[in-house]
């Protein structure tokens, strides 16, 4: 464990090498929450879901990090939500905005209980593993807009991943409960970039962007794309992400 | 509304026709709950999902179900659960038990966080719907083994749901918060039957069992099979089920 990692003592694993569940995109925070749970010595198993979003070269990024970073078994779980629709990242019929939304409205790119769906997966396969730790990406500061990455949220499906399970309903002692971990809810991108590039996070790699072109090329425009370059110049660190050219 | 589903007015519609989503397998419990659902005047959007589940006729059944009750969409959501394993219902090296399991004992066929990833996919298809209203066909007496058909569980799923979506946190009045419905989970197999002949429902089309052959036909013996079969003698009603000819 880095002497960073140390500071995350609180969700370190109750048992050695204990398994936990990865939610991973392949975008900045995620990758971030994975350096940081391999650095606390959880063994990694790692679960990407393709559920119809756009920006689908994603997936393709998240399936190269994870074999760069080397974790246990990497899924990548097919689901179509575009059925459902209601969002920008899963309905073509709706933009992308390239400003900034009002302080405390919910973005057009919010996925209905997209994050929900995911953590819900996350669990199933956990409980499968005999494991009680899951990693969550979701980050409060930047995102202040999405009411699933608020800390209430967090609480409240933890609470509930107990009452559903077979192993949280077994758990008797607390250290057997499950666990949802949100490390980095709290922290701003630029302390989130501070973090990953610590713990050796390939940034040049991860692909944020809501309409990435096919070789995981960012439009430098989107909301996502906005926020993660404001990180990179707040953490006073160069931007490694590749642009399309059209947006240099 | 029959005089019957007016027992039932604490979860009808806030306003006239509301979209519900009902989550449906196509068996007995839950085909009542969407002949419930129809009678108290949602407007009925069904939800099924090809989990890898072994009775697969189970979905064969649902669809013509669907249609023959008349709703207004029926999605078929498919998503691999066979591949985190760990159920008798999704791993066919593992066998499907024909004697009971101990009181309290949580069965094998049990697949984990099963219905909370059904109950995520609903609420996210209700978000999409503008509706605020689930029908779940969870039952608590008869199946007191699995942790995730509790009311306990019910209630925090519901209040989950409430802090997850755009709709429950822009929700100031308590009449437009999401509810859960179980409106079954404290009847009998028997009080089951009893609801839904009233309501309607066509029992002989309904496939409970848990290794239901291509025809829809049931084994007669496995723990699902087994429950209907004493509902009905309860019920004191013939049992329509199409049983296979070795189990006759």
């Amino acid at each position: 464990m880095s002497q960073l990692s140390a500071a995350f003592q609180n969700i370190a694993p109750r048992k050695p090498h204990a398994p936990a569940v990865i939610l991973f995109s392949g975008g900045l925070d995620s990758s971030t929450i994975l350096a940081l749970a391999k650095d606390l010595a959880y063994a990694p198993y790692v679960l990407s879901v393709s559920y119809g979003q756009r920006h689908s070269s994603e997936l393709a990024a998240a399936k190269h990090i994870a074999k760069k970073m080397g974790v246990i078994r990497h899924e990548v779980v097919h689901l179509d939500l575009t059925r459902f629709g209601g969002s920008a990242l899963t309905d073509a019929s709706i933009d992308i905005p390239t400003t900034p939304g009002k302080d405390q409205e919910i973005p057009v790119t919010y996925v209905p209980a997209r994050n929900t769906i995911l953590l819900s997966l996350a669990l199933g396969w956990a409980e499968s593993l005999g494991g009680l730790d899951i990693f969550y990406g979701a980050n409060a500061v930047d995102y202040s807009g999405y009411p699933d990455c608020r800390p209430d949220y967090v609480a409240s499906f933890e609470a509930m991943a107990n009452l559903a399970t077979k192993a949280g309903v077994e758990a008797i002692k607390p250290e057997s409960r499950f666990r949802v971990h949100a490390p980095i809810i709290s922290m701003t991108k630029a302390e989130i970039i501070h973090l990953g590039t610590t713990l050796g996070v390939d940034y040049s790699q991860t692909v944020s962007c809501y309409q990435a072109n096919d070789l995981g090329e960012a439009c430098g425009e989107c909301e996502s794309c906005r926020l993660r370059k404001i990180g990179f110049q707040q953490a006073d660190l160069s931007d490694p992400t590749r642009y399309q050219l059209r947006s240099n």
